[in-house]
C-alpha cells in the first residue's frame, strides 16, 4: 500500500506533479529549489517513503540523480536510502540506474514505456509542435497545405487539431490501415512515394525516426518550406544539408515540458495513479 | 498479373464493386440479375477469368454461391471451372468453400481480414449506426448524453461523429490508454465500472461482442435509454430480458451492406486493389 | 408574474413543452389525449392561468383550437376563457387568431418569430435534414459532394455536421461575407454562379426560397443527385420538371417535429422562459 | 476598368499584396526597401496608375504616406501624383487623408469597413490569440477551462478552433440567439452574470471593447488566470488594477500583421478582388 510519496529532481514537471499527488498522497519534493515549489509540501526528509519518484531522465552520469533546479548534487544512493524497504522506485530512462536500484532491492517502473503516457504526451506534444509552426510560419494555419510522415500516436494527435484549424492536411504512412485512418481523420492519406514527388507543403512534421528525409527528398522542397522534426533520435532529416538547401528545419525535442509543464506533470501523475490502481495498492 | 475480374454472387455492393474496378480491370458481373447491374459489363461467360471476387458470405450450404439476387443456383463448381488455373478467389467468409477451393489449385484471399477493409468498413458502421438512432430517437443527437461501450475501430469512427455532432459522449474501455484516446476525441473515459452504476444515458451504443449487459446491468438502465447492439454474434445484450424490462434494443448486424451498399462496395473494391497492389500484381 | 401555465392542442411537442416547464411553473395540459401525455399533469380546468401556450399553428380555421391529438374540438373563445385577465397567449403562427386574442385584451407573443428560438431550431432541422440524407442516399456521407445552398442558420447548422462527417461540402451565397464563412466552416465557398454549371453533387440541400432550381438549372443535374429542399414555401425547386428529369426530390416540410419532438418541445419551452426572463416575470 | 495598381508604403503585408494581385493586375510596389519584396516588381514610377493600395493606417501625421520599412519621407502629394485621373484610392483607416484624396478628385475605398475583410480577419485574429494564449500558458489547451466573452466573428472563429482542440470553452453574450449559437459551437453558453462569479477558468479572451472588467470582477478572478484582451481601444480590461492584483494580462492589438503577414496581404488582396468584381471594373 503506498500512502507516501517523494517526488525527487528534475524540472518544474516534477512540481506540478507533486501537486496532482497530493490530494490522494503524502507527497513531499525534494532536489528543487523552494522557489519553484507549486504549493506543494517542502521535504520532510526523516522519513522512509513508499516510492519515490524520479524525473526524465533519472541520471545522466549513473550515479547523480538528474536535478538542474537544485544547487548540490544528489547521489542516487542518498535517494535510496529514503526509500522503505522493499518500495517502488518510478522514473523515466533509468539507464544503469535501474539495475542499481534493483540491487537494492527496489522494484523500478518506467512510466515512459506505459502506452496510457504515451498518448497523453502525444497530445502536449502536438500543441508544442503547433505553437511552433504558428511561431515560425508567416501564414496561418487555416488554409495552409501541411505534410505528416507517420500516423503514429503524435501524427494523429496533430493532423486532429490541423484538421479541425482549417489546414490541408495531407499524411503519408505506409500501413495501408493507417492511409484509411488518415482518410477518416479528414486528411489525404498517401504512401511514402509522395516524398519522392516535388510537392509544394508550406511545413513538413516529420515523425519518422529513420533519416527519410535524406539529401535525394531535400532537393526536392522548396526553400519556403518548414520542417518541423518531431522524431526522437536520431531524427529524420539530414539537418546539415537541408541547412545548406536555405530550407529551415526544426528538431523539436521534449516539447511537453518546455511548452506546457504542468500538463506534463499532471500526466505523469496520472500515470503513476494508473499503474498504483492497477497493482491494487491505491491509498483508498 | 490480374487482367481479368468476375464478380459472382452477392447483393448490390457487387454491382457498385464491379464498377469501380472496371477502370483497371476487365470486370464482368454474374450471378446477379441485370436489372440491378450498376452500368456494368455483363457476363462474357466463355473467357476464364485471372480472379473472382465472391460475396460475403461466399456461401451459406457449402455447395451454392450465395447469390439472393439470382433466379438459378449456382455451384461453386460453376464458379471455379470459370478461374484461369493457379488463379484468386477473393471473397468475404469462405467456411468451408476455403478448403474446396484450395484443393482446386486457387488461392482464396479473405478480405475480411484486412486491416485496411475493416477501417473503411468501421467508418460506414458508424453512419448506419447513427442513423438508427436517429431514426428511433425522438431527441437531437446534439447534447444528448450517449454511452459507447469499447474503443475499437467502430468505437472509434463512431465517436468522432457523435461529438462533432454535440453529443456529450461517454466511452468506456478496458485499457488506460484507450481511456486517455476517447478523451483526446472529446469524449469522457471511463473504465467498465460504470456499467454497474445507475446512469442516464439516452442512448447506448455496444461494441463488445461478450454478453456486457447482463441481467444485473440491464436493471441499472431506465425504461427512456435506447440500446443500439453493434457487436457481431453473440452480441453483448441480454435481449429477451432487456425486452422485459421495456428497454428497446436494436441489435445491428450487417449496417454497412444495408445502409450503404455503393460505399459498401467501393470498400471491397479499394481493399482488392490494395491487395493486387501490394503483392505486385497490378494491371499497370 | 407567470405561475401557472396551459400548454393546449398540437403534437407531442406540447407534452414535452409542459414536461420542460413543469420543474418551475405549475403547468397544465390541455387538449392532447392522456396516452401521449410524458409524464405531465392532467388539466385542471376550474383555474384561469397566467398564460397558456398554444402550438404551430394556433388555428387552421381561425375558429378551433389546432389539436390533432383529441378527440373533440376546442374553441378559441374556451381557451381564452381559461386566462386570466390581461395574462399571456404564447403561440407559433397566430394567423387571425391573434387579433382575436388581442381583443380580448390578452397579449400575444409569436415564439416562431424569436431569433433564439429560430437558431435552435435550426439545428434540430439540420439533424432532421441529415436523417433523411442518410436514409435516402446509398452512399455515406463521409466523402461524398454536397453543395448547400445559402448560408443562413440551417446551412451554417448543416455544414457544421456535414463537414464533421467527413463530406465534401461546397456552399454558395450572394454575400462575400458568408462566403468566407462557409469556408472558415471548412467548406468551398462560391458565388450562385456555381448552379449554372454541370456538376456532379452527390446531395443538394437548399435553403433558398424562391425557385432558384428552374428548368435550366435542373437540366445541370445528372439523374444520381438527390436535392431536399429546406426551403418554407414556395419551396425552391421546380419539383414537377425535376420529377420529369428523374431527380429524386425531397420537400422536407416540419422536420424539427417529426425528426425530434422531445428536443423541439424542449425548445419552444426555452424559448417561453427566456422570453418571460427578458420581461423580468419570472417565476423566481 | 482597372490594370494597374500600386501597392505603396506599410509593411509585409503589402509586398504579399502585391504579389496575390500579380497575376492578375499590373501590379508595383513603391515605399517599401527592395529587400523586403517578395517577389514582386519595382516600381515603374514613370506610369500613373488605375488604382492604388495603401496601408493601414495611412497616414499618421495626415501629410505623410504611412511607409516604416522605407527610408525616405513619401508625401501624400506623391501619391496622388501617380493615380490616373478619376482613379481609386484603396486603404485602412484613411483619417484625415480621405477628405484630402477625395478633393482630389479620386475615389476612396477604406477595406476595413468591409464585412468580408473582418471576417477573414477574425480568423487571422484567433490564430493569434490561440498563440499568444499557448506561448502564455504553462497547460496545454487541451482540457482547459476558458472563458470568451462576447460572440462576435472573432469570437466565433476563435471559439471553433479551442473546442476542437479539446478545451472547456464557456462563451458569455448578452444576445439569446448568441448564447444557442455558442452551444450549437460546442461551448456553454452563459449570461454576462458569470462575470460576478467567482470562477476558474485558466484563460480569458475578452472580445467586448468597453471595460467589462472593471475593479470589482477583476477582483473575482484568481491569479493564475491569464488574461488576452483582443477588444480594439479602449480595450475592455483595467489594465492597471489587473497588474496590481498579479493577473496577467496582454492587450493583444494588430494580431493579424504580427503573427502572419502574408495571409493578412492574402486577405487585403482578396478584399480589393471583391470589390472591384462587385463594380464590375474586373480586369477581365
Amino acid at each position: 500500500m503506498i500512502k507516501s510519496i517523494l517526488v525527487a529532481g528534475g524540472d518544474l514537471r516534477q512540481t506540478f506533479l507533486a501537486l496532482s499527488l497530493k490530494g490522494e498522497y503524502n507527497t513531499y519534493v525534494y532536489g528543487i529549489d523552494e522557489k519553484y515549489y507549486a504549493d506543494t509540501n517542502t521535504c520532510e526528509c526523516t522519513e522512509k517513503y513508499d516510492a519515490v519518484i524520479l524525473p526524465i531522465p533519472v541520471t545522466n552520469d549513473g550515479e547523480t540523480l538528474f536535478a538542474p533546479f537544485y544547487k548540490d548534487k544528489i547521489s542516487l544512493s542518498e535517494i535510496s536510502s529514503k526509500i522503505k524497504k522493499g518500495g517502488t522506485v518510478f522514473g523515466g530512462k533509468f539507464g544503469k540506474s535501474k539495475e542499481y536500484f534493483e540491487n537494492q532491492g527496489f522494484e523500478t517502473v518506467d512510466y515512459l514505456e506505459r502506452e496510457d503516457f504515451a498518448v497523453m504526451n502525444s497530445l502536449v506534444t502536438a500543441e508544442g509542435a503547433l505553437q511552433l509552426a504558428m511561431e515560425e510560419s508567416p501564414e496561418t494555419i487555416f488554409g495552409q497545405k501541411i505534410l505528416i510522415t507517420g500516423f503514429g500516436r503524435i501524427a494523429k494527435s496533430l493532423a486532429r487539431i490541423l484538421v479541425a484549424m482549417g489546414a490541408d492536411v495531407t499524411v503519408c504512412a505506409r500501413k495501408k490501415s493507417d492511409i484509411v485512418w488518415a482518410e477518416i481523420f479528414g486528411c489525404k492519406g498517401e504512401s511514402f512515394d509522395i516524398l519522392d514527388k516535388n510537392t509544394d507543403f508550406g511545413i513538413i512534421f516529420n515523425t519518422v525516426p529513420s533519416g527519410i528525409f535524406d539529401r535525394r527528398r531535400i532537393s526536392l522542397i522548396g526553400p519556403d518550406t518548414l520542417i518541423i522534426d518531431l522524431a526522437s533520435k536520431p531524427g529524420g532529416v539530414d539537418f546539415v544539408f537541408a541547412s545548406e538547401q536555405g530550407i529551415r528545419t526544426i528538431w523539436a525535442l521534449s516539447l511537453p515540458g518546455k511548452v506546457a509543464p504542468v500538463t506534463s506533470g499532471e500526466i505523469i501523475a496520472r500515470t503513476v495513479k494508473n499503474i498504483i490502481e492497477e497493482r491494487g495498492e491505491g491509498n483508498v
